[in-house]
């Protein structure tokens, strides 16, 4: 196969290379993976994504569909494993896509990447990237699934808040504090909005 | 204000339909947000980002920065308000910089959006982003932070184990089952692989 969507494996690797900073081996086999999904989904399909890890995957999806993190069309549920899932957006039928372990025995540099039996130094890229190329779709697994109810539909935003502590206003319906003054997601160590001086 | 990082306004608002899907006035906001960000961190820092929400920020700043979900330089706190942190990658020096509900008194569409005062079908969105462009960096409040340690430097990837159940490899040192198959993050109601014959 040498095309990814609607674009040549050149043009797909230097968009990789802009978006992601680099031609990373996850990015070349999530653009063969969106493209099997979306030729298993009906024509026309108006669908969300979910990638099951945060490596690679939610950029491939980002760069190849319209879903992306900041409109809500693709999330990420992280179970570890290297897979997608492109799903209707409103019935939930969709396909998901893994690469399969089970047919990575003729290509041995790939199996070693996808399972890390061999440090990153000792990764022979260029020859990773041969093997991806040759393999084309024959590495994947397809299963046709049905994703849960409670991730179908538009999620409704919550309303706006004033918190009681930081007095700035955050996304809930219930609480008084916001989960930063909570401490639950407090990720800063310190806040000095004094600091040096900053152009405002 | 016309221009946002590199780009002229007109330029950017076409990227944002381009990835985001529409013109969002969230993309608007981060794109001033994230030019007040870069300009008070040190010329050349090599930052990573979090995005306080899931709504519109994490779109700017995949757009306007190197950082994004697939490559690990873009994380999401969500504490469900509207800021987003650029910070050093090692020793986390950085900026936050969010919407300064205080500075909104002479912008009522802008008001109105922002806190959700009036439905989103009576929003007058042409007036909105006018005000946006004409309130420039003026309604935004900066801080200078140190993200906590646990945010700094390059995660560890974990280790590949089989999944006991699914026999998938996951990532995990330690669990000999995953996530999906302990039920944690188990988003599908049905799996069918020999479903509706698709192109393989």
């Amino acid at each position: 196969m040498s095309t990814i969507g609607p674009y040549s494996f050149e043009q797909y690797l230097k968009m990789v290379e802009k978006f992601h900073g680099r031609v990373a081996p996850g990015m070349v086999t999530g653009g063969f993976m969106i493209d099997l999904a979306r030729r298993n989904l009906p024509e026309g399909t108006f669908f969300d994504a979910i990638s099951e890890t945060t490596s690679c995957l939610p950029d491939t999806i980002q760069l190849l569909t319209p879903c992306t993190i900041g409109n809500g069309w693709l999330r990420v549920i992280d179970t570890g494993r290297f897979a997608l899932t492109l799903f209707e957006k409103y019935g939930g039928e969709g396909v998901r896509v893994s690469l399969d372990v089970e047919k990575l025995e003729g290509w041995p540099e790939l199996k070693a990447w996808f399972l890390k039996l061999t440090p990153k130094s000792e990764q022979d890229t260029k020859r990773l990237l041969e093997e991806l190329q040759e393999a084309g779709s024959g590495i994947y697994r397809v299963e046709h699934v049905r994703v849960g109810p409670e991730y179908l539909g538009k999620q409704k935003k919550k309303n706006i808040r004033l918190c009681a502590r930081c007095r700035e206003p955050f996304r809930s319906d219930t609480e008084d504090i916001c989960p930063f003054c909570t401490g639950e997601r407090a990720y800063l160590s310190s806040v000095d909005e004094k600091g040096p001086a900053g152009v405002r």
